[in-house]
């Protein structure tokens, strides 16, 4: 097993976060940064990082064999191209770019230098969403129809570049990529066969502070993803529903529930049930002994995010394949551009994505 | 004030659920039934009713002002029609017809005969209607963009004729009429630009057992409306979100919470929260002084099914509108059909409802 160098372009928030949160394998080490930004070098410098006079000065260090792109969107593609140039294997932030001609441009490139890169879409192995793909793996819900994956909160766009459109800025570019990679990835091989998405402005005009996006995956269930900043009361983390069962995760801390039919036969009430809200037959409970419920323990769930960096040294060293593929980065891209033309002109995208 | 008398055709759970729930004005009084099903007839007998050998022979009852239309939707225009050339007023049971066409043959008959008639589309004053109307009306949300009203259980399509597509069966025409209904009383006189739709099929083949659909209101809310009758878990029934504060009722029940964004200016915290799921700026929880919890104590909110009838009386006396028009049945009708148009084409249905 070798050992690899790596520096990052970019650190903020993220980039930092690759330093301190991610990188846990001493087979790749994090040595070294560029920020435009003084005070962020000042940072990096304090975390014991090797600081650059510039981008080319970081890609002409012949010690770095990783180069991890962690600026605003809009600077991926060309300081991904950069680095490949220069023969460093790229790790980029997501978006991975702006768009997917953008992105076959940077796939152009890594054909050309000979060079490869990876997506640092790194929520395929979030607790809440494994959580719920054991369930729905182990068939305890039977067929599902509907997913609901919605990650919704009250506190707006982050400040900064987040907020610009010429950055790349809005949440479908940011969550969403996230949010939709994770279905893609469970859903494969399985394509998108249309999309519809509805991008909200409540508190930013320029760039969307929330997105509803329906999709649906050939001989597959409906998908909606919802992302929100300006929900005072979060919807469930994940809502899923199956001709057997349904489960529901509330939040971050992964505890949810299953409830499912038993396998004694369902027996129907002749009587109208008189709710509050009048009387109805469809929607009378179930008689208690034709269902169960099962707990879903968060604490047996855990997030494993330095897998990322486990799986490129793993590459890096001929072991493995990527775990992250541009060709998978293409497919969100294709999907989130699915979504803003749905958006913009008010209609369903049919595709084969 | 007069008293009025009432005939009912079609003595089902619906048929007899005016007779015992909803007409307990003793200004309209509900004296005679008739149903092709003998064992009907005989529980009209036991409800004290008079029951007619046919219906023609309700229909030359002189004593009776008013014919209550409560048979499987595909006889309620030939019924209702042939009640208002009988001189009879028409209460109809909703969904009013099978379609916008046979609607529009139900007022040109009311025009040509100079008879009225309304639509039971009496979820207009049910307790968790009410309750969230009345916070969203205070303003206490701010300005509301999104709009929930999801209905779901787990006990499928009751038996009998809402099965079957003849009968004018699923989902969609049954629950779907109300809660469209809701909504277009609410943002009214606001119209309907655009309706996304799709119908499931989980269980039953023939006919919708659940649906999903998103509709635009000009200058309003994207408003989702769901029902479902393969929802183990069920869906909140309302969750509202507004740029100021968020409503959620979760059942029947109608109690709720509001939370709201005090006064306070809201703090941004710099620093990346490290949720289970990982970090994230945009999903970090408010801090508490920035916001405001309220409770709705459904105790407060009561259904008034009586109203309906109360409401009849009143008009028929010369001193009221109807509560429930034809023309505003048309709209709900109008959007039914978008929806199925979306479904049937994926497409979004461009409007003006």
């Amino acid at each position: 097993m070798n050992q690899y160098k790596a520096a990052l372009v970019g650190y903020g928030g993220m980039g930092r976060w690759h330093k301190t949160g991610i990188c846990k394998t001493d087979r790749i080490l994090i040595t070294g940064a560029y920020d435009i930004n003084p005070e962020r070098m000042e940072q990096a410098r304090q975390d014991g990082l090797k600081t650059y006079e510039s981008y080319e000065a970081l890609l002409a260090d012949r010690e770095i064999d990783i180069v991890i792109v962690a600026t605003p969107n809009n600077f991926h593609l060309p300081q991904s191209c950069q680095a490949m140039e220069a023969g460093k294997f790229v790790v980029c932030e997501k978006p991975v770019t702006m768009s997917s001609d953008e992105l076959q441009e940077m796939m152009d490139c890594s054909k050309r230098t000979g060079t490869k890169f990876t997506i640092h879409q790194n929520r395929r192995k979030d607790a809440d969403y494994l959580a719920m793909r054991d369930v729905v793996e182990k068939g305890l819900l039977g067929e599902v129809f509907q997913i609901e994956s919605r990650v919704t909160g009250s506190r707006g766009i982050p400040e900064g570049w987040r907020q610009y459109r010429v950055a790349g800025g809005g949440m479908m570019l940011d969550w969403g990529v996230h949010l939709i990679d994770q279905m893609v990835m469970m859903m494969s091989p399985a394509k998108v066969t249309d999309v519809y998405c509805e991008l909200y402005n409540v508190n930013y005009k320029e760039c969307d502070d929330g997105f509803k996006l329906i999709m649906h995956f050939e001989n597959g269930p409906s998908v909606m993803v919802e992302l929100g900043t300006s929900h005072f009361i979060s919807a469930p983390r994940w809502y899923v529903c199956g001709n057997r069962g349904a489960l529901i995760i509330p939040n971050w801390d992964c505890n949810g529930k299953i409830i499912r039919a038993s396998e004694h036969e369902v027996r129907w009430e002749e009587e109208i049930i008189y709710t509050k809200a009048g009387p109805t037959k469809t929607m009378a409970p179930r008689a208690k002994d034709t269902i169960e419920e099962i707990a879903i323990d968060g604490d047996k769930w855990n997030s494993d995010y330095d897998y990322f960096y486990r799986n490129l040294a793993d590459y890096l060293d001929g072991n493995a394949e990527l775990t992250v593929k541009p060709e998978e980065a293409m497919r969100v891209m294709k999907i989130m551009e699915a979504a803003f033309e749905s958006h913009y002109t008010r209609s369903v995208i049919k595709c084969n994505i």
